[in-house]
């Protein structure tokens, strides 16, 4: 199903009517472009972070709705719509204005895929493509209570409202624990360069101490299902180039490879592929920046948070845990001014 | 203690010699203009919530950072510094701007209490004044896990940085369960009047179902501590006005009487005094509307906040809970186009 008509499930709770279906796309597309404010903000940021510039851009995202503070499922849904649309368009404009380019107005006439696609390279994207993105977006937008989702519940369960959750669902989304990792495959499979240094590099590392990125997830102990959805997209993506196909082939062969030596020295630890792993071999295949991979995940992810922030206004509950004392007894008096 | 020296505690875990304390006040009042980005950004938000502007303002305050995605402890205590001081010019800039005036820029000589008031105002406050906002600050700097401060910690958990998790925290400060009921305890004493009718007023309010504002916390079940703290402020600052004089000592006859009906009507309940009950007054005391209330008290907490995010990353520990699925099996499918 498309991104649009995943979102309605999310959202309502329901698959959408052909006739649902068509209004939430019209919808969105109709509140993609950004507020003069917004906008600012993205040019402001043009040497900042991607998802820096999400975060700056998407708080001030309020400013045009009628009652920001109001959290009514009627405003909840509005304000889902809003950001699901403009996010697009922040990451879009900021990568050309960042790579020293105007950026393009978004279109009513495309998909959600497309459009953003379109307002990043500045040309009707080929259907391939359009394609992929709408099935990276449809397999990234929940996934139960991740860290960014968690920290939009704790802030909405305060009452506060879905901008403010999502603000902060941002900032936890930038960090290289949460949703960091895919811009280092690439890293590494550069680094790699021919399957046959595949086995040695990986062993290098694992002496070394460090992790072999895309492998491993709190989670999942089996291949995460969302890889296999991703790898195919990866694949039909990667026809379009050599350069692509031959990433995709190295990708493939380094994941046996890592799997097996993973199994190897650390057993019974089940490290297995994980999202981050072919939703690199896509993103680069769209022409994407890696440095803009955090912040187009956020464009999919989204419509997840919008959904939980639905659900945890419905529910009224304050997440406020408790926490132990465990440090020492009694204040060090270092200086003598007390 | 003074703000900047229970603001060395947290960050430091030691109470400041006279040299650090002096050196840090001083880090901390040079870092109190706000970049030109942050400036328009409260600009653009003058007619939307304080508490709003703050999360806009705050969302840009890496864009001077040499590197946004650092947290280094080094790094970590460079912007907890930044963030500290900036946080009451960007409030008193906006209390400005929403009244139709223009900002003062902050005075470098002035203590960080000091210098709000003056900011607001105009005009270097009354000793009184500046002492009572420290006190008030310190007094809510930090209070455990509360949700703004879990807000931050599971954003920081990511690896984010620190702008990322205070901005988080500002939404879930915004809440009203959380930091947003200070406002509606004026109210109440507005609409009471006199002290002989607090009686009949607040048992009308529980039998319509309602809750009395400044009374019963989650965790407190006996009188907040901090609201002992807050009525001496309060008291010591009503002497100045007779109108205050009026409002303080109705205040202290409403808590008289509605913890004697609370107990009566709720017995078992434990509902007492809280912090909001008296930060009302002595906010109002000071000149602040109550659509400020928040974010001020955002001033005070942001030294709680960073000192959580600097406690947070040390630890390197992702804050990611399960959750079970408690609804219904299966789509709804409600359409046809599934």
């Amino acid at each position: 199903m498309s991104f649009e008509e995943a979102a309605h499930l999310l959202w309502r709770g329901a698959l959408p009517s052909r006739e649902e279906s068509a209004t939430l796309r019209k919808e969105i597309a109709a509140l993609r472009a950004l507020p003069e404010e917004a906008m600012r903000v993205v040019r402001a940021a043009a040497d900042a972070p991607p998802i820096d510039a999400l975060r700056m851009a998407c708080a001030t995202l309020s400013l045009d709705l009628d009652n920001p503070d109001d959290i009514s499922p009627a405003a909840d849904m509005q304000a889902a719509k809003m950001l699901t649309a403009r996010f697009p368009t922040v990451i879009a404009a900021h990568a050309r204005l960042s790579a020293g380019k105007q950026p393009i107005a978004p279109r009513a006439d495309l998909s959600h895929a497309a459009n953003f696609l379109y307002m990043v390279h500045g040309k009707e994207p080929d259907p391939i493509a359009a394609r992929a993105v709408d099935t990276y977006w449809v397999t990234v937008m929940d996934h139960g209570m991740n860290a960014s989702t968690f920290a939009a519940r704790v802030i909405a369960s305060t009452r506060s409202d879905m901008v403010s959750a999502v603000t902060g669902a941002i900032g936890a989304l930038k960090g290289p624990l949460h949703g960091g990792a895919p811009g280092p495959v690439l890293d590494m499979l550069k680094d790699i360069k021919s399957a046959d240094r595949a086995e040695a590099w990986v062993r290098n590392e694992l002496k070394a101490g460090r992790r072999i990125m895309g492998f491993g997830h709190r989670v999942y102990k089996v291949r995460d299902p969302r890889a296999a959805v991703l790898s195919k997209a990866a694949d039909e993506l990667s026809s379009a180039a050599l350069e692509n196909r031959q990433l995709y082939d190295l990708a493939r062969s380094v994941e046996q490879t890592a799997l097996k030596v993973l199994d190897e020295v650390k057993p019974g630890r089940n490290l297995r592929t994980n999202v981050e792993f072919f939703t690199a071999l896509v993103l680069q295949a769209l022409g994407l920046e890696p440095k803009s991979f955090v912040a187009t995940f956020a464009c999919g992810r989204i419509a997840g948070w919008c959904a939980h922030v639905i659900e945890q206004h419905a529910e009224d509950h304050l997440i406020r845990p408790q926490s132990d004392y465990v440090g020492p007894r009694g204040l060090k008096l270092k200086g003598g001014s007390a």
